[in-house]
């Protein structure tokens, strides 16, 4: 390696590490927006937001940057194209590439934008009140639309935007990935409404005081491996996982005052999100290979702790009877199978968040579906209301009561992540390719489990997932850990065995 | 007034906003990193601080504002010395003058160090362990005497250091404010611990549920005015107010399971602060003229809610059925006059933010000479334990049983806030001199008081104090808002009454 090259190659690096921290702080900002921030804080905090972003797209974008870019890109540093300079010189021109096509004007408008809508969705799905959402709502559409324009695509807007959260993916893929399993999912679920067998869901929807529910979450965080010396739980409207930085990964959680479940899981979901990050090689803080792989690789390390582990029975051997201590009152003389059955119960509701692990796909779907028709103007803004209801009524067999509970409850829009909902599908998928995997790798993994053991497979995680950062693109991640390309078949074929012998299909 | 100049004065007006957003962002850093950060964030913290101070350093020591301030300050614009263009020209030279002596170096290297050290003072303070905070001081007095170098001064370094906390003071100001009032106040507190009369103190140094005094301590604040909306009541080690910015301003306290006055006090004199800066005319936000006057003028709003108002018998008479409805247990049989004694002991204490009204001022003296002779030179950082221990021996009789509760208790030295104390007994007596003006221009003002109206005082303070932002420096505005120059007599005079009627002296 010449000297020249790692000189040009530190230059990169301390700018790049600069954009960072500027992040970093964003981050902050974001967290504290949607934690602790007192309402009439909203304004300033849009002005700090979109002035960072626009710092930091500044600083990206310095053509300095791109000088180096293409001198690096040259260079004997990209020969080894694993190693940890090529990976980043790779990864910051990709990002370089697409960041200078948008207009330092267009991002802070965006971010201004954004930080102030998410505070009038809050407020507007409080009081159901969508045309209050609405022209907020057709600001963001525009700005998405704008941002695909800067960004360039091949066949259409929306594929813009899903590159943004997926790097490689598009609509096709996407397609491609739902009609690979859409047809044995439809079916399984009908399989399971047809089923005699129901679970006695009384016993977690019931009540369960909140200050024992979140020592119950806290220690079930603790147990998976989760680290509160460099992390956070904290209350938030919508549950969401933020890197501050090296030793600083906090998440959040909501609880319902009756029902188990939904902090649990939600905690149990941000924990395996928070553990990736806290497990990402801190020496390359700042840079692409200290990053995580993509939002569908962070889902699988959300979902596999949240579901194969957390709603496996392995998990509930050793947490049950510590339950049953907790709340004596309600599941003292609960028997397991009926409990497991209960947490485990399948059936078409109004919540994603809130969605059991068959039905879940379905939510994405139907949003996959708004966003792209949004994005690509087949759909009105206005019309999203009813749209949402008239799919909901075709998947789901139901119609939401109100649109707090129907095309408002998520936040994303709100926060501008048009072409972010499809990575949620993609993170089930990457998930149980993986678990299967670790199982393989690991004899008597569900085993340690039961004893409230889950230091294997963390440190599984650690050294075929954390550690990679952002070397290999998801794609070709799932090929090196698991040897096969990814495949709609681990996760269909782990639905069908779980829900076939609890619901005695 | 000239089209050129306008301009001019928007384009310095523009910049200075950014500055001020800037620091609206470290204002986030430090109330995170104070309240709510995980331990393990604090080395990243420290690189996020220093980044932001940093670059609002840059901004604000551009060239280009200085070329704006040397055009304008020759303008029209200045010829009404109290129009608002003259006031923010007028005080962002003067900033401005003093920024650009510091270089950027030390402004990094300040704000890392003094980050870093505070994470190792809070720590070592609760282990007791000097010697580990020892090396961090000593790197901040030579910091500290550096910026002095760098910022000048006619007579001694610490005279820069003060002046930036309480603009036009010196050394030799502070003197002569103590010498006008050291003797009486000494005097004072010896007849006190002359009298018989002793307040039974067990009254207050017993159990009070911490989750009561929160709602106590937050009625309160709500009470006198200060607005949850835009702001929040939040633990830290040590209470403080944080101005993130319009419409986001928060307050701290921490509560002792022991001591009902602690927390309660805290609370309001925070909340005096907290009430300042929300009340600062938000359409000059981000410049002078709608910041505060000086921290002196700061302290005297938050020692009015908490003395003048909080220890005083009409507060009280509306507040102490409150409080026994509260704190049956405790408070139910206790009678007003032994209640309002025991929460005006004086007597020689350890801490001073628990320490009474009198023996405040002495707590402040002390430090002042203790600053001074580190900075000077004339005392020795690993000296300070022991000098502490012997002055705290010569002016209240007692020696801390160890550092911790000596010269560890505050945590503005590892802050690098030398020169700031002397606000404190600054803020004491512009407090006395306007609640004096407030009650002769307000007839009945503290009856309403005892029906738990406290709006009249803070319409007066809206007018005469917050509307003004930074229009007047501290002595001017004093001579505006009561008609005479700073004197300590009304604040003795105030003491020497209260006191005397409550120890019969």
């Amino acid at each position: 390696m010449s000297d020249k090259a790692n000189q040009l190659y530190k230059e990169l690096v301390e700018r790049i590490k600069e954009v960072s921290l500027i992040g970093s702080c964003e981050s902050l900002l974001g967290w504290d927006e949607r934690t602790y921030m007192p309402r009439g804080g909203s304004a300033h905090r849009a002005n700090q937001a979109s002035y960072m972003a626009g710092l930091r797209h500044k600083k990206f974008t310095d053509p300095r940057i791109g000088e180096l870019l293409s001198e690096l890109t040259q260079s004997d540093l990209v020969k080894d194209e694993l190693s940890d300079e090529a990976v980043n010189i790779r990864e910051i021109k990709y990002e370089y590439d697409k960041e200078i096509k948008i207009p330092q004007k267009l991002v802070e408008e965006f971010t201004h934008t954004t930080t102030m809508s998410q505070g009038v969705w809050s407020q507007a799905r409080t009081e159901n009140d969508f045309p209050k959402f609405l022209p907020w709502l057709e600001k963001i559409v525009k700005l998405c639309r704008e941002r695909a324009e800067c960004l360039g695509y091949e066949k259409e807007a929306y594929d813009a935007l899903l590159d943004e959260y997926e790097p490689g993916s598009s609509v096709e893929f996407v397609d491609n990935i739902f009609s690979g399993f859409r047809d044995d999912l439809v079916e399984l679920v009908s399989a399971i409404a047809g089923s005699k067998k129901k679970p006695d869901l009384s016993i977690i929807e019931t009540a369960y005081p909140v200050d024992v529910q979140e020592v119950f979450g806290r220690s079930a965080a603790v147990a998976i491996g989760y680290d509160f010396s460099t992390g956070r739980l904290d209350l938030s409207a919508h549950p969401f996982t933020t890197d501050i930085g090296p030793g600083d990964v906090r998440i959040t959680t909501r609880y319902n005052p009756n029902h188990l479940g939904q902090a649990l899981f939600g905690t149990l979901h941000e924990a395996g999100h928070g553990m990736y990050e806290q497990g990402l090689p801190s020496v390359h803080y700042g840079t692409p290979r200290g990053e995580a792989a993509s939002l569908g690789i962070h889902e699988s390390q959300s979902r596999m702790w949240e579901n194969q582990v957390g709603r496996g029975k392995p998990f509930w051997k050793y947490f049950f009877p510590r339950g049953q201590q907790m709340f004596p009152d309600v599941l003292g003389d609960v028997k397991f199978d009926d409990f497991f059955f209960a947490i485990n119960d399948v059936r078409p509701s109004l919540i994603r968040v809130e969605a059991d692990e068959v039905t879940y796909n379905l939510h994405i779907l139907l949003r996959f579906e708004m966003e792209h028709a949004l994005i690509n103007g087949d759909m009105q803004v206005d019309d999203a209301p009813a749209a949402w209801n008239e799919k909901f009524q075709k998947y789901f067999g139901l119609t939401p009561p109100d649109d707090a509970d129907g095309c408002m409850q998520d936040v994303h829009w709100s926060a501008g992540y048009f072409g972010y909902f499809p990575t949620y599908t993609l993170g089930n998928l990457y998930s149980a390719q993986f678990f299967n995997k670790a199982k393989a790798d690991i004899p008597g993994l569900e085993d340690q489990f039961e004893i409230g053991n889950f230091d294997e497979l963390k440190k599984w995680l650690e050294k075929n997932i954390y550690a990679n950062g952002r070397k290999y693109r998801a794609a070709k991640l799932v090929e090196v850990v698991t040897g096969e390309k990814l495949s709609p078949e681990p996760l269909m074929k782990y639905l069908q065995n779980k829900f076939g012998e609890l619901y005695e299909l």
